[in-house]
């Protein structure tokens, strides 16, 4: 019977990173293809009938495929650098609790699958929730395979490469209209858990939050030969957008905004930038808040580059309202915890893709720091298997013994 | 007999960047080397004898390497995404020269050469002129040897890669020894001769100038998950040095600085850096004004990285002081041009380099917009023709007729 720090083990040489610290592990990417792979062969293992669904997602089934059917899993793919819990360990949990539920004498009298959803971080095509988005409908499937990586790759290239067919990418209902429940196990970010002591949480919102990102054009030059007075540097307006996203947040209670990503174009020490990409992740418990924050941040930007005598252009990347989890189902698994603590979350999640269609949950699991999204995100091994013991307990509640 | 244009025409597909536009031709990569074969290629035709120094310098000599020989010519490579001329005007306009002289049936007095010198722009080892600085002893062998690129190659590896032995780099004074004068034409990188109404000018100074990298460290978490003021964000410092600099800089007369280059750490949308790096090109008159502006700046980036929690660590990276050219060498010229202005370079040259060895001069060609180190970089065709015009009338005066 495996345990999911065993199983966490098996798959921590794939994706490390070798420059940034921690793993990068992005949609269909090398080694997020070697761990899929990886994932199969555990559900063959276990008899599961594994099938991809038309957007990439993985599942695999613990009896005959839905309707009605209790599904749980996560996602395999990481940030730049990320940690190794953030999306694998939902993964598996799922597994460990299939054996547990086994080892029980288990048999669910509903249909029962584990789920690896495709590109959750958006580490590398930009928009995160991929794989949960096309299949619930909420990404137009032409704008998605448009999406391109850094090296220009399209998500349509991609897929095909993967063996997938990307014209068949887009709203499955067919493949929603099996579930009858999710439930995704996902590592606590942040440190809720901690302070209050327990090492299960189930959780109660995501904040809203979304991806934007501005274009500054300026005039590239050469950085001794161009007077101070002759320039048009976007790196000036890209830098008031970094100090408005922390002004404009800070003067919210509970926003957030960050910039992770800002490219420089051309990107020499002797050069002034002809461009500059800056990615702003912005997040608030409420549209209106999140859409206030961006607004007084776009402002700051715009007046910015005018002052430069440069133009700004801003594009949605993604964008998803407050997830509010189904009160009814979140109230009785913590029930069934033994009252464990409600927590909002800050991060975005399939299950709060998913959230929209069909009653969805969410178990954390302590982390000691909070830290996530870094090399040193972590879950002590007991609270990893606290947590597989929690999610057999959900599982077995929902799908029902079926002796 | 060839032309500036139609040599430039000949390698204009080489190095393209189609992402950035321009060219991104750097020390020892792929297209750096097709050009130094060419380079060859157009030496032997000519009937020069091709020699590549310790330092992967090339030199081709019309007669028997020095002692006392005239020598010009210029650089290969270019910034990332930068423009046609930037180097390969003052090489090509060097082998149209050498026709020229042939053309009217001189023979040399004193030897000539032309030179290549390798990564001038320190577009990919970070430090500008290097192939200059070692033949002058100017930087370290062992610490230019252990120089990186963004792919973590050395530029032992690359040089070795390249046929040279790297252990062999360093000071040179026997090919220092055998240059009596060098002159090195170059398009102007402003619009000094624009404003002038001349095609061709001689150069004055070069701007005292360095790069210095600040490395900011803060803690990486999630951009969803950590509260504002959990949050240890290293790309708040690096934007206030972006603006910093601008002050600095603007507050100084004649000063310059910019960043170009900024990488945050793993540069992910959702995540907080962990990392910045950021590249600070600075430059003023003169030594005193170019440290000032450099110390304002680094106690701005302190600060602010104290107020934010962070770490900064500042690495001068390389560094020349003012560069005065030899003005008796300088106002001969400038009469045997007819009156040829003399302007100072906000940019640097590996004739910045020679010029505290040997008696340097240096020829500037008209652009028009002043835009240099950007795909706009130009010349017009018959101002580069005039360009090579200046430079027979040069060479033939200081090589002196041996018929």
């Amino acid at each position: 019977m495996a345990t999911a720090t065993g199983l966490l083990a098996a798959i921590a040489d794939v994706g490390v990173d070798r420059v940034r610290g921690g793993y990068s592990r992005h949609g269909f990417d090398r080694d997020e293809l070697a761990l899929r792979e990886w994932f199969v062969g555990e559900a063959t293992a276990r008899g599961l009938d594994v099938e991809v669904d038309r957007n990439g997602n993985i599942w695999a089934w613990w009896g005959r495929p839905g309707p009605d059917a209790v599904v749980t899993g996560s996602h395999l793919d990481s940030v730049p650098g990320g940690g190794a819990f953030d999306g694998p360990l939902g993964v598996v949990a799922a597994l460990a609790a299939v054996d547990g539920l086994r080892a029980r004498g288990f048999v669910p009298a509903r249909p029962l699958a584990v789920v690896v959803f495709a590109e959750e971080e958006g580490g590398r095509f930009g928009v995160p929730c991929l794989g949960s988005r096309l299949l619930a409908g909420t990404i137009d499937p032409d704008a998605a395979r448009r999406l391109r990586d850094r090296d220009g790759t399209t998500v349509a290239d991609a897929a095909r490469a993967a063996g997938l067919d990307p014209d068949r990418m887009g709203r499955d209902d067919e493949a929603l209209g099996r579930i009858g429940q999710f439930v995704e196990l996902h590592v606590e970010q942040g440190r809720g858990l901690v302070d209050l002591g327990r090492a299960v949480g189930v959780a109660s919102t995501i904040l809203a939050h979304g991806r934007w990102r501005f274009r500054f054009t300026g005039e590239g030059n050469h950085a001794g030969a161009t007077p101070i007075t002759d320039r048009h540097d976007p790196m000036l307006p890209a830098s008031r957008l970094v100090l408005a996203a922390r002004s404009a947040a800070s003067a919210l209670p509970g926003a957030r905004a960050t910039v992770g990503r800002l490219v420089p174009v051309p990107g020499g020490t002797n050069v002034i930038a002809s461009t500059v990409d800056v990615w702003l992740d912005a997040r608030a418990a409420d549209d209106g808040t999140t859409r206030a924050v961006v607004a007084d941040i776009t402002a700051a930007a715009r007046e910015a580059a005018a002052a430069e005598g440069c133009q700004v252009e801003v594009t949605e990347e993604s964008y998803g309202d407050t997830v509010f989890f189904d009160p009814v189902l979140r109230d009785e698994l913590a029930g069934l915890l033994g009252g464990a603590p409600a927590l909002p979350s800050g991060a975005g999640h399939d299950a709060g893709i998913l959230a929209a269609r069909v009653p969805t949950a969410m178990l954390f699991v302590r982390n000691p720091t909070g830290i996530s999204h870094a090399p040193a995100e972590h879950a002590e091994p007991a609270d990893c298997e606290a947590g597989v013991d929690a999610l057999v307990a959900v599982l077995a509640h929902l799908a029902g013994d079926g002796r």
